[in-house]
């Protein structure tokens, strides 16, 4: 854990229910009004809670929207279950479809995230191991079951390959193109292809 | 070629040795100072020409940055040529290891290009046109000779493996890692793998 995300989680107790009220009013209110037009002050008047109870808990709108979002897309998108019976390949494409479906829904965020952690190093690190590092962690491991399984050749590089799935969908979200069932199942179609 | 583009494009004839000073200056300033800090008032002034003649030219900073990063970029880059006696495998490897060096070296620029890109739709869509879509083809068409030459399985499919090895990069450098030869030569490993 880096220090800012210690230094974050262990500061003074908070309300859980402002909490909530606070991100569940970042998330509408930057579905309605786009990443940009979105302050702070909004959302704390929106959720009925000084500025500074906000403050209180995230560093910057950045670190309030990656908890709102990506505590929701936790809970949406299921892991894969190691063993329930149907092959790698077709758990690899319904955890794309999960993933883009919750991603699409918050398309404007998670572009704002991408294009926040580049400019702020420090929120760089936190989105890093806070969002990506896990999922791309959960796809290796898939593969890496995959391929004990026989369902994919050994010496393929499963982290490698995580790289390719994670940044394809990576790339076309970010040069504004659709992610949706259709490039989940190429980008599945094009992993598996050579066994 | 957008609407945008021909705007700029088509506007009164300029001086090119004071765009080429401009632009010199820009990419000078942001590898000193970082993009966010380096304004267009900056480069006017260590360029020796009038805060206008830059805005006659290029709508905003990421447009002249654009200009200015990628220009270098396609002298510095040479297009693989289609029949050199290597094979694909090779001239892919290539191909990254000169995309890698110049994005390295204009890293915090580029970086804030594709940040850019996210806040602000119309950039967004220069950038594709004039940035992304080539290379994308480059490496598209490689990889289809290398198909047409048995190099690499009909089966695969040539534009997503295009979208995985652009994905990979784009992914490992918005997530703060480094581009250099041994990921090169990793991404091709990975996509000759199974032939």
């Amino acid at each position: 854990m880096s220090e800012r995300t210690e230094k974050r989680t262990s500061g003074r107790p908070h309300d859980p229910e402002a909490a909530g009220a606070v991100k569940a009013a970042a998330v509408q209110l930057v579905r309605e009004r786009g990443y940009a037009k979105v302050s702070i002050a909004a959302i704390a008047a929106q959720a009925g809670v000084a500025r500074q109870t906000v403050y209180n808990r995230w560093p910057s709108k950045a670190d309030l929207m990656l908890e709102a979002v990506f505590e929701e897309a936790w809970t949406l998108t299921a892991e894969p279950k190691p063993e329930d019976g149907s092959g790698a390949a077709a758990q690899l494409e319904a955890f794309l479809v999960q993933v883009f479906a919750h991603l699409t829904r918050n398309m404007d965020p998670v572009r704002a995230l991408i294009a926040a952690a580049q400019e702020d190093a420090a929120f760089g690190a936190v989105f890093r191991d806070k969002f990506v590092a896990p999922r791309e962690r959960v796809v290796t491991a898939l593969l890496e079951r995959a391929q004990a399984r026989g369902e994919l050749g050994a010496e393929r590089d499963a982290a490698m390959l995580s790289a390719f799935v994670h940044g394809a969908f990576w790339y076309r979200m970010l040069n504004g193109r659709r992610l949706d069932a259709a490039l989940a199942r190429a980008i599945v179609a094009e992993v598996f292809a050579a066994g």
